[in-house]
């Protein structure tokens, strides 16, 4: 079994190999500049891991996990012009660099170029890894929209928000794993699991990031504590909250939300305890990490296959920054 | 042979059993809204009646024909963001009716759905045609950005004026027809020649386009003439006469195209008469359908087999509005 680490290094040899035309210079030079931000390449390292688990890491699988790549990427141009944010791991986005119409632009093209990869897999499951990957794109751009729609909804119900992170973030990492699956030739049960052990992964993991806000220890998180309560965001102790039959303490915390109160961040916190907020986020993200780590236990590999798989989870679960 | 008529019918119905999911709404509403303006089905069509002509048109070739339409559809929603369009045939553009995220998100996962339906082929050259496919796509991507670049770019010459609507509006027609061709089981010269007939009757087509805006007969185009030199647009005649070597007259075109003459229309275009570019572009409109016809007689088809896409050429290129 190969480390993180080393499939890591073996992806990014493998993505400065690959390059785009030199003209026009606006369009590629706004698709090398999101690549070249970087960022922890967490999907096409699963899609490796994955396919290393079941079998060895070969052309197709650095190609799929090339593909898983440029697709994330692309999505993120996108959302950064929807989310109008101005910088992305310290640096310009693309619409901010460039302009609009190159940023919208450049992720299309980014999109077509994450198919003509997949096109050349020389794989016999192909189809079904296409497959794979058009319903998990389908879906990102789903979550994508929800997320949208809620900024105007106010009672946003605790299971659309939950649906809405999955389909945002969750079903890219679990179909990272599941081409590495595939392309391992898995059996359907296996894929299964894998798909359900990244999901919940995923699932785990942005609840925790939602619980780290509100209650993380400023020390290690290095972040101010409550940043999503003073951005107004909708966040799962928003959502659980407003599902819950209490209508003055709903109100209230109705009332800091558009509020800007110089206690928002005590004062919210408080109507989350008192609701029951902070135990069940907690529980949540147990939960769903029990619930991975469960999809791991019912796979026919040995255990030692699946060790750096779970490794990682631990690391992703367990952290407090 | 069937008839462009016989066969847009055909694809309407074929169109019309597709649908899209119902959430999220505003999603999916907005990719039935630009589906719904409609328009000729131009791209569509053609990969019928190409495949028509070598063989029979079957559930492949309507759902190719299909995914065409849907990338097409995709790249209009994402060009009148970045042209900033608020009508589209008479009715607002998805970023009006809708707004700019759901414009981006529905023009991606339109283009995600293009992909699916290509994936789903059950021809054996399904490998082929998705090749053509993204060749084109990414060229299209290209154009796009090449027009945007022109803005900027006071002397875009000739050739690249010419380069850029090939990539932005021919090589889709071109790819429609080879497509259809594919599936019809082609060799390799016929779909060479199936491929540059729908260029050049692109490339004459556009040509003529801002050839009619000049100098139309504005009883038959039924627009004022001078659209485009009222909006300072850099058509075929700016690209020409700006690459002359006649200083004099290049800074006259210049001030006239900065400036807002009251005779700014009769002017300019007296500068166009005076370069020889009225010429210059008729003679070249004519080159290119010289060139389309003669691609049409190279093919081994039967010339009856031909006589619908002639006759829709022929319609195309002699239209005087």
């Amino acid at each position: 079994m190969q480390s993180f680490n080393d499939l890591r290094e073996q992806f990014s040899q493998h993505l400065e190999n690959y390059s785009f035309p030199e003209k026009p210079a606006a369009l590629y030079g706004a698709c090398r500049h999101i690549l070249s931000i970087g960022g922890k390449r967490i999907r096409p390292v699963l899609c490796l891991m994955s396919a290393d688990a079941f079998a060895q890491v070969n052309d197709d699988v650095l190609n799929s996990a090339l593909a898983l790549e440029l697709f994330h990427n692309f999505s993120l141009v996108h959302d950064d012009i929807m989310d109008e944010a101005d910088i992305r791991r310290g640096q310009p986005t693309v619409h901010k660099k460039y302009s609009e119409p190159t940023a919208i632009l450049s992720g299309d093209v980014l999109n077509i170029y994450t198919y003509e990869l997949l096109n050349e897999l020389s794989s016999d499951r192909k189809k079904e890894i296409i497959s794979v990957f058009n319903q998990t794109a389908i879906e990102v751009c789903e979550g994508q929209q929800m997320d949208m729609d809620f900024e105007s909804i106010v009672d946003v119900k605790t299971a659309d928000y939950l649906k809405m992170i999955e389909l945002k973030t969750s079903v890219l990492l679990a179909a990272s794993l599941k081409i590495g699956a595939i392309l391992g030739n898995g059996k359907q049960e296996d894929l299964d699991a894998i798909y359900n052990f990244g999901r919940y992964v995923g699932l785990a993991f942005q609840v925790k990031d939602d619980y780290l806000d509100a209650y993380g220890d400023e020390s290690k998180t290095g972040k101010k504590v409550g940043g999503d309560i003073l951005a107004n965001k909708k966040t799962i102790f928003y959502c659980y909250c407003t599902d819950q039959d209490n209508e003055e303490l709903v109100n209230k915390l109705l009332e800091q939300y558009n509020g800007k109160a110089d206690n928002k961040v005590e004062a919210t916190k408080e109507i989350y305890d008192k609701l029951g907020a902070r135990d069940y986020v907690y529980k949540l993200k147990e939960d769903y990490s029990n619930k991975a780590f469960a999809e791991l236990d019912k796979m026919s590999l040995p255990k030692e296959s699946l060790q750096p798989l779970k490794e990682l989870a631990t690391q992703l679960l367990s952290r407090e920054y």
